[in-house]
């Protein structure tokens, strides 16, 4: 799962030419370097992208490349880490019971997203074999995330919804686990008042008593 | 998330199998080769998954692949979901609490076998891509699966510890979701008390009492 507007994620928005400098690295560039590494990841998948396919999507030579990344890995996990680091912002409700249907429905939307659709199901298949990608992944997965939903379980124990006890990362497996395995594994639709169903189900799995 | 034991899982039980045409095809063949695949899916994956590979590992010509399988695609399909199709088979331990506790023991075990942690990425990176992947993928990951938890809900509606309109699907959500999440996306280590915690946290999701 990942975070940011989805609009933000296919197409970095377009910056201003900076001035070429000898030893700075355009941001221009820069970032239509990143946009390239996405649409690379997209098509072809992570065993399959070249750094000279990026180059040449994003119009550039294969040294402006390796000028700012060493070699596709960490070029890979740089751009898919800065967006899911975007963070998910969520707003206080003012009720856990809404916090929570926010939540999940703001899950949704990202994993319907082409970046948690198929880019990371890529990544978390090179993550299998590769520990460097892995760690690095599940850093990037999981920090933004287990953020937000910290931040949820305090509000909630705040106003006395929950115990002070509430473990914040099995509220996060609660929330973010049906929902992938859901959409982004068995792909199986969801009716139309599944989310507030669980959102109902997940508050009751963490020990509030129900909405009012 | 597959089902059944580990110790099948490596190695699929012999089958019979009937005569396909007019050639009858050799069972301890058809076996090397449903073994050949599964080691070369777990090393090479998917995508650089070679017939001419899987042949050689299982000692045998091309030919005999071919003979059982017009591709790649479906042979790989074939041997993956008649191993997730051997099923979970849960016995009926008395109450909701115990069921649910030994249902989340058993995907936590199954989900550390490297047919979970290592094959399925590598086919659900390939599903994101590939409709027919996806489809029968998701068909035999997800019913052996929802039998198992459709029973567990039934038995726990006929004893009063469920009501009639619990949905099961949204029950197998939350009992393979987290653990998915957790053990096979973001990989964060489990402690030693958080399957009964959750096996605790899933049973209030679905409306339960608590335990006496």
């Amino acid at each position: 799962m990942l975070t940011g507007e989805p609009s933000k994620v296919a197409k970095p928005p377009t910056l201003k030419r900076a001035p070429a400098g000898a030893a700075v690295l355009r941001d221009d560039v820069t970032e239509a370097i990143r946009g390239a590494v996405f649409e690379e990841l997209a098509i072809s998948g992570y065993s399959r992208l070249s750094i000279e396919a990026v180059a040449r999507r994003a119009g550039v030579g294969k040294t402006a490349v390796y000028r700012r990344w060493r070699s596709k890995l960490p070029m890979v996990i740089d751009v898919v880490s800065e967006v899911a680091s975007l963070g998910l912002v969520l707003p206080d409700t003012g009720s856990l019971h809404n916090d929570l249907r926010m939540f999940v429905h703001v899950v949704a939307r990202v994993l319907r997203h082409p970046l948690a659709a198929q880019i990371v199901p890529d990544l978390l298949a090179e993550a299998a074999r590769n520990p460097e990608i892995a760690e690095t992944l599940a850093g990037a997965l999981n920090e933004a995330q287990r953020q937000s939903s910290a931040a949820l379980v305090r509000k909630a124990v705040g106003r006395g919804e929950l115990a002070p006890d509430t473990d914040p990362d099995l509220a996060l497996d609660l929330i973010a686990g049906p929902l992938y395995w859901r959409l982004a594994v068995v792909r199986t639709p969801i009716g139309k008042d599944y989310l507030d169903r669980l959102a109902v189900s997940i508050a009751a799995a963490l020990g509030a008593a129900p909405a009012a």
